[in-house]
């Protein structure tokens, strides 16, 4: 019998990368695939005497229904992480989600119609591509260079108006490790004043910054709250908890909490007071002092790797922070069609051409450098330089051979 | 500035019960809004130390993103209690969702474009409206007396085609409590087949039972694999941790993962070992059991308070099981209008106009017995049929004296 679904399915796809994830969850694949932080970097002890106290001092409490918006101890929690981040807020406007993820699927729920157009850099988070393609949106991707986003290119695209939100990630950007600068944040922010433009701010990695100074979110410059920020425990403590958070204006933030009843009624209310206790008891900043100088140590030795052992031609991002960083190869190049010849020599990669709404960008590809050990990089960098070398050659043989 | 919202955010609202729990949370209202589960009964020692053998065991990998159809072992658990209610399925046919709220959205996101028609009981789950409202859909309550919906009307509907699902909740309907009899569980399996009506059966309550036999699901009669079969921890375990699950057809449960990597990635990594350990480890039947004694005794005390307490012109249901009944009064009632009355003398209810898609209903209130212990709900019920009492009077009262 034939089953007719609803139309946004025939633009929903498998997410590659998490088919991908599947192909390099073998052991024996140094996998640059994914966005997994290293699990050996868990601060597992602490969350785990955590976890005792939230059974020792709430019992049946914390299994039981909550509220939509989140458990106030732990929105208060992140009220104070913003401030550390240069934004002042309370408790009231923040919204907890189910990671990340969730916000971006709030925001398509509050935000998009169907051919409704966004704005969002070019190349951008495959997986918000997937969150707005479910609402059948129209993507407007905006010239992109070393600094971010252009915002003189964003505010002619929203002078025609029409434009259901600004989609960016300010911090070391997935896929391509770049930060937006200071300069054009603050334009960003009195571009949404001016054309009355939504700007949803994505900022998983902010915290993770290895060289340079921490710049203020484009929501610190909000005075005229059109910026929804974004943001997750994923990087800072574990993914595993599924638990992320918006700040919000409180307009946006009512519809958000109405579309959240329709999608969880609310984030696990255990995982929400495990994490609460941890951020009271435990030191994160600490912690994420130890996962900063291991990934910066990572991210340097895929660096040096790269340029000890990639062919001419290629060249490659040289992020602050994160946990990627964006090669690109020659514009005959096509990433897809050497991904099977990497499994193959056991090493893995993210084909760039998905990041891209508009099509192209076949020539890139993303590297994780956060989930392998430095002696794990070295040896994957040689085996997909190898790769890339191969590639080359057998471009420059004639067709047929 | 004004913020130009999507188009669904017009048709939803914030859940009514939603903010009625929030008045009814002062500790000196005896609730019998809400629909949740008895904290008091909750395994709190059992999970407790399925929690720290999740954490001995499994450390870092309890935190770490995880595939997005859930884990392996915990579908397999599932897999295993589907058995016991009459379905057979294997691993490979379930799906976590973040509780089966989240099934609900999912469903709407796979089956769901704007005017899309459901079926549905009349009436039926105020969240379910609210989700399936989110996809902009039309609602066609189809006739229902006390043994559920009315297969030939869904028959007659699903005939004229174009009808995207019908949705159905067999066991102790919420909020009803009525149960879908054996019979019509059988010809709605060979309406589906017949009609090529994909049925969405959502049993959150099916394990509640405190007389009569266990039925079968629709599902255990889908021979043409049109069943989605909805379910849930909440009830039979607890509802903190926001962990359901979906069995489906392939085809379907194909496009229900793709629709959830959009959604959140994937179910709370340390949710979903934490149960699976527990469900391993500990007797939850025998739990259940418990459960089924205390939420049975609860609903003998309030059908005997309603019984002696309430004035003539009001009937209610008698539900086998699950966690509500339903109270009419004459038509002429509004139990909206005796909600605040009713919060002054410290007794909560839902009001059952919200659970009707094409409205009416005003006469009808929604009582929840498993929250509430036994004196409470004696006085409750009191206090409560006073009000009702009164309203009856009001009404016979000349306008404005």
């Amino acid at each position: 019998m034939k089953t007719r679904f609803a139309s946004r399915m025939n633009v929903m796809k498998p997410s590659s990368i998490r088919e991908l994830l599947k192909m390099t969850e073998r052991a024996d694949v140094i996998s640059f695939a994914g966005g997994l932080p290293a699990p050996e970097l868990f601060p597992v002890d602490d969350i785990r005497i955590a976890a005792e106290r939230v059974l020792a001092d709430c019992g049946a409490k914390a299994f039981q229904y909550g509220v939509t918006d989140g458990i106030a101890s732990l929105r208060e929690q992140i009220a104070f992480e913003m401030k550390s981040r240069g934004v002042s807020c309370s408790k009231d406007d923040v919204l907890i989600t189910t990671g990340s993820q969730q916000g971006l699927d709030l925001i398509g729920k509050v935000f998009l119609d169907a051919q409704d157009v966004i704005l969002t850099e070019n190349p951008t988070y495959l997986a918000a591509i997937q969150a707005f393609q479910c609402f059948q949106a129209n993507f407007n991707p905006v010239p992109t260079d070393a600094n971010g986003i252009i915002p003189e290119a964003v505010d002619e695209l929203a002078a025609a108006g029409n434009i259901a939100f600004l989609y960016v990630i300010p911090n070391f950007q997935n896929p391509t490790g770049r930060t937006l600068n200071l300069e054009r944040r603050k334009r960003l922010a009195e571009i949404a004043a001016r054309r009355n433009l939504v700007i949803i701010e994505d900022d998983p990695y902010g915290r993770l910054r290895y060289r340079g100074n921490h710049l203020p979110p484009i929501k610190a410059f909000d005075e005229a709250n059109r910026v929804v920020y974004l943001s997750t425990f994923s990087k800072t403590v574990a993914p595993g908890f599924r638990t992320g958070w918006a700040v919000a204006p409180k307009e946006i933030r009512d519809k958000l909490i109405i579309a959240k009843q329709a999608a969880d009624l609310h984030t696990s209310s255990f995982d929400q007071l495990v994490l609460e206790r941890y951020l009271r008891d435990f030191d994160n900043k600490h912690h994420v002092e130890r996962v900063r100088a291991a990934y910066g140590e990572r991210y340097t030795v895929m660096e040096e790797a790269l340029e000890r052992c990639m062919p001419k031609g290629f060249s490659w991002t040289r992020p602050e922070g994160g946990m990627f960083l964006w090669v690109s190869g020659p514009h005959t190049l096509d990433t897809y069609s050497i991904f099977e010849r990497a499994i193959e020599n056991k090493v893995a990669f993210v084909p760039g051409a998905d990041f891209f709404p508009g099509g192209g960008g076949h020539n890139n590809m993303r590297l994780n450098f956060s989930n392998a050990a430095p002696a794990a990089i070295k040896e994957g960098i040689a085996r997909l330089a190898e790769i890339c070398a191969e590639a080359l050659t057998g471009e420059a043989l004639p067709a047929g051979a």
